[in-house]
């Protein structure tokens, strides 16, 4: 993860989760351990899967003590395999276990999220689609759940309402029709902006195109219409097939040649991947 | 929820989720209504399950714009089915559709949390023993899915780090021994703590019935050694069975008589339960 | 201004604006009103110009006191003329004196980069070109700032760096060219961003169609240059002017047939609007 | 600018700029530079002026990335000239760029307000007046603009409501008449505050003497009357003009023999002074 | 306390007092109220005092929910009696409950400050000689103890670093001594400040009164020495006793006809004041 | 009081309570010293008792300028005596200027907390009775106060509503008996807490041992009937000892048998100990 969007975004919400695990203090460690003891620990991952989240796993102990180092023998993206050692923390033994549970539970979400996407991406692998992510990410996870989808071999749609113009049935109905919805967000929205519009029929393909969409997005269409609506566009826009999206369904989705297969259960379904801090240590 | 922690807890949460959702504005709503325009939109659910989360739903809006109103025809821990109308939001139309996503991502990640530990728990009606939840939760959700576990029909664990006493091996090790690490712990947490001590074999089983720990988490043990540690305390402790718990063997871990079984998964693994907004219109 | 946007994103830096003007209390006001005394007090333009701002004037008395009322007999965007009566406040006299100066800071320089832009954009009246501005605002002020350059009748550029793709020298340095840099951008930038590139050469200008850019920025070009990138472009991008914009040359580039032309100006160095509050009375 | 104060009230307000302009990441940036590059930028200097706000300038990089360096040749209150190089920033190439906006939209403006100031205090050269500021100043940045006018040679006012007394028509008008707001304001505020009366006729003046003001403002008078006022109170209290101060005037009023004339245009009128950062270039 | 003050500095810092006593929920309460049922309560007095901080103990369960209501039939600044029956509040009994803790913790610790600061006031009554507070506050409680010192018949000295001027001895030594000092503070310092000089010997009184000192602190002078200090000032400049003030001593202190007596011991030694909630039933 | 409680709980309200004391700079300092001069200065103590919160007092100073060192020659816990010197503080001398204030509002309270308790808890030496703190703590300060209090040697209680169970007459009351509230709260809270009753009468006690209260706290009890409850509890649940507690009085509580005393006097009502900063000065 980039060491700006580090510093900006993801440091505060840090925090927030380790002052949600430690509210005063880690009693069990502070009862037994009055002083400082120089450790280490093992990272072990124990299921296969793409890793995601290194760099925010070791912010967490940096964060609760600048003198603690990670060193990692992988790096995001890669494919990794159960009892493999995917790096070693050192530092205060006291903070190793206090920011364990916190900086674990970042890396198994990311990871977990990661591993899912990239299963999924692997069935477009050879179509020209390509699979977005949505915005049913989990609140307050977003800056790391969208970075896993693309560790995992995923692209990002809108990051959210203010980055992306989608103009949904409501914004049809109260603009008065797609051409008048596409020409008021023409007019409103920074000009930086694409217009997607989100259709369910033929006809709505047709206006979208003619209104000058830049992406039109086919929601919960049969294949067939899907179909007939990639060959109306005809390259004039970009696609995007949305809903009812499945393991099972997703390659002959890719083969009706539509853009972009959009996907909420990348970051609303995923489970976790299993990884632990084994071996804990003292050293000199 | 209960109002004070929504009004303590909850809603810096929420609102900084909202902020992660409109960092500036909702600019595909805002090109097209300028003027506020009275509206309702149906609360639908499209899987059975059980659901969470309703107030929190509704605060979701509220903090957006206090004239929201909210009516639900269910409360939390009532078991829905898809397809039935669970309630009704009545509010400014760009209120309603800019708050949709994050009201939606809570209450769909709260209800998926709550029907998975329903499912689970009632694998354990009519044994005596009670589901746990653990600190394996999402960061900065723990409020939320703490409160979803109970809804599902489990019980807490300790909230973090704070406010219980868990002694593992490494605090063993540090204190030089089960009776000192429970000893040490008496003489230093809040006296209104119990002391758990997590054991792998059964002469730790011993130790820490002899050191007065008031819980004994049984970590990866065979269900003979369970079943020979439950005996050996023999109610002079409380008993928590924890690690490689499934659906599958879960009935078979209450009969060895433990107090109570802990997983992550209710928390870390759960899909959300699928819930839309439909229906859309204005009003008067 | 949007009340969601009010309230996700003004309210927050309003409220540190009022704690910068008063760190502990009014002094002067407290010192001689003990009691609420129920006033109220005219806001009275003293330059003609364009207003803007009108809700976050009223919200700074808002967020002190809720039982405060403002009322306005014009809109933002209006035209208005010195000595015109603009509106009413009524509440806590304490809170009019309070509130005063930050409300007034606030709608004065929304107001004066309102009717600057609305100068420089009827300068366009005609021509098919729009007035754009820039991310050179002032700190902590952007929510405000580009809100009043819409209200003049100026258009937005992307908000800021997270939202729009805009590939500098520097950028194209990094990539190993135009083309490549394009295509990094496609790669990596959700899907929904349009491209834009700043070029200072013809034969970048080619290079930048050539690699498919949405946008095309010609930096401190010579208007002979730009009439012949602009011919060559021949619409496959939209085009913008940027760098030594003037009130004297604005009409001169929109002659030139480019799509936009920005300015910094409109943010950076706009003088107020005097604007002032007189005779505050109580009322029964 | 004082460490401290850089500390406890600038940092804070620097990041929120940040954050304003980076809401999830610079994406052109990350889009074509995947590793770190040192560089080196030059800051030079494109118009005559007084420069301030180098270490504000400065911490920006800072905090975005605590290895960045910035080495100055000039320091703030130098005259700088068109073309000047006034320093260079080492460090990543993507902090560079990535902070380089927000770093100069905080010099810009400072320098500017600096550079105005400079120029309205030589006006004032040779005589006993000094020049003061407001708070008319731009909402979050007081702390920036009231240093600057430092350092173009002016002189600060209150710093805001609470840490120092002003009373004013309104103020005089609850107490009853000037000697009554200056007898309640000497038993309501902290002992340490002069108390300051805003007079409008020269019977006020005679009323704010004999009631023991520390300061008499006298508030849109005429020169003539401004010229007796300061007969009146003959050195029994300090004096102060405000109003209708312009460039043109200045001068004149400085003849009369107040001790300060105070300025709003000073803060809420002052365009930015134009400085760029060129020359980026990889370094080693 | 001021309506102001309390929205922008007190709501504030009572919101994290409530978050330090409820971290994540009232376990006790929640456990056996599940539902709301609206109740009163008692505020009685358990010792004779000072009453001060009412507003504030309002507001802690307003915050909570803003349809709790508090009725007083006494006001901050009386005489109050054992037994006494100070108020009632009625809301929810579950808030009640929940904020009783935090709401007694800031009255019974202004009302301690109010009673204290009178006994010793009211040793000062028939001199012309007035009691101060000091900077020395509890941490994050300034804006309520220095408030309680007024009501309790004190005055304030600066509230702050920021808003009044004190040269003590290390920095009158770094200026090079008294003159520069005070020469150094008045072209420093906003021009609203007094200056005030801290000063041990006869000869520092002399050279504060020749530099202008508004103020001149007497620090650990004897009782002779002040007297004559008092004598070489000879009202050219406010005096302040400062240093070893006892309730003994202080009225012989007065005699020597200071103008202040400054006492760290009214914010940082006074016991609080015994206060309950008490007969905390439902009402219909 | 260890770093990473520091790091997230305490850095905040350090930072919050800096604030209070600087809200825009140390005028005073920054007047007479422009640049930075390297010193010294001694931390000394002017009362016999025990010292806690010398990391809180490094702290301060660390938080203004990370280049700021601290060295102690004594420890927390340690008895000091007038006069001894406990440390030397080195760093930018207006750093020490600044911070100072700060640093000793927080070490003077602590240390006055530590003292109080260690004179409390000698009181019951050789008794097996040990000393508690209570909520009443001042706001903000508990972190800082319930480390004290462990300091001086006394226990902690609950530290806040949400880690302790503590059922009270009008839980119980709400509950319908003893029996019933100690049911619901096992059945509610976490079941790592320990459920402590509130009696007044005999009859309470045997409800509460027969309902399997963990802890019984005997409230306002005579002496006998202190006794007897000790007598019937039998061992089966600890006691605690609440209400009128003194110093004359404690001893003979000791001598009931209860197992704990608490008392509000520890954190509420000790006088700070006094200390303070001497002999700055400029090192090479």
């Amino acid at each position: 993860m980039n060491k700006i969007t580090m510093r900006l975004q993801a440091d505060h919400l840090i925090m927030e989760a380790l002052k949600e695990d430690i509210s005063s203090e880690d009693v069990s460690t502070n009862a037994v351990m009055k002083e400082k003891v120089q450790g280490e620990v093992d990272l072990i991952c124990k299921q296969d899967g793409v890793i995601a989240g290194l760099d925010v796993f070791a912010r967490v102990f940096e964060l609760l003590d600048g003198d603690t180092v990670s060193e990692f023998f992988c790096e995001d993206g890669d494919e990794v395999r159960s009892g493999q050692l995917l790096g070693k923390v050192k530092g205060d033994i006291r903070v190793l276990l206090s920011g364990e549970r916190v900086a674990l539970n970042y890396l198994q979400r990311m990871s977990g999220i990661a591993t899912y996407t990239h299963t999924v991406a692997c069935l477009l692998k050879g179509s020209g689609t390509k699979l977005l992510d949505t915005r049913k990410t989990t609140p307050n996870m977003r800056i790391f759940e969208k970075y896993a989808v693309r560790v995992g071999g995923g692209y990002n749609h809108r990051y959210n309402l203010s980055d992306g113009v989608l103009l949904k049935d409501n914004h049809i109905g109260a603009a008065g029709g797609v051409a008048q919805a596409v020409a008021m967000a023409k007019e409103y929205a920074p000009f930086v902006r694409k217009i997607e519009v989100e259709v369910e029929t033929l006809d709505m393909v047709r206006e979208a195109v003619d209104a000058g969409a830049d992406i039109i997005m086919l929601d919960n269409m049969s294949p067939e219409e899907m179909r007939e609506a990639v060959r109306i566009i005809g390259g004039r826009a970009m696609t995007e097939c949305s809903g009812n999206v499945t393991k099972e369904n997703i390659a002959k989705l890719a083969e009706l040649g539509v853009d972009y297969i959009s996907s909420g259960a990348l970051t609303h379904s995923a489970s976790i991947l299993d990884i632990s801090m084994k071996n804990l240590h003292a050293v000199e």
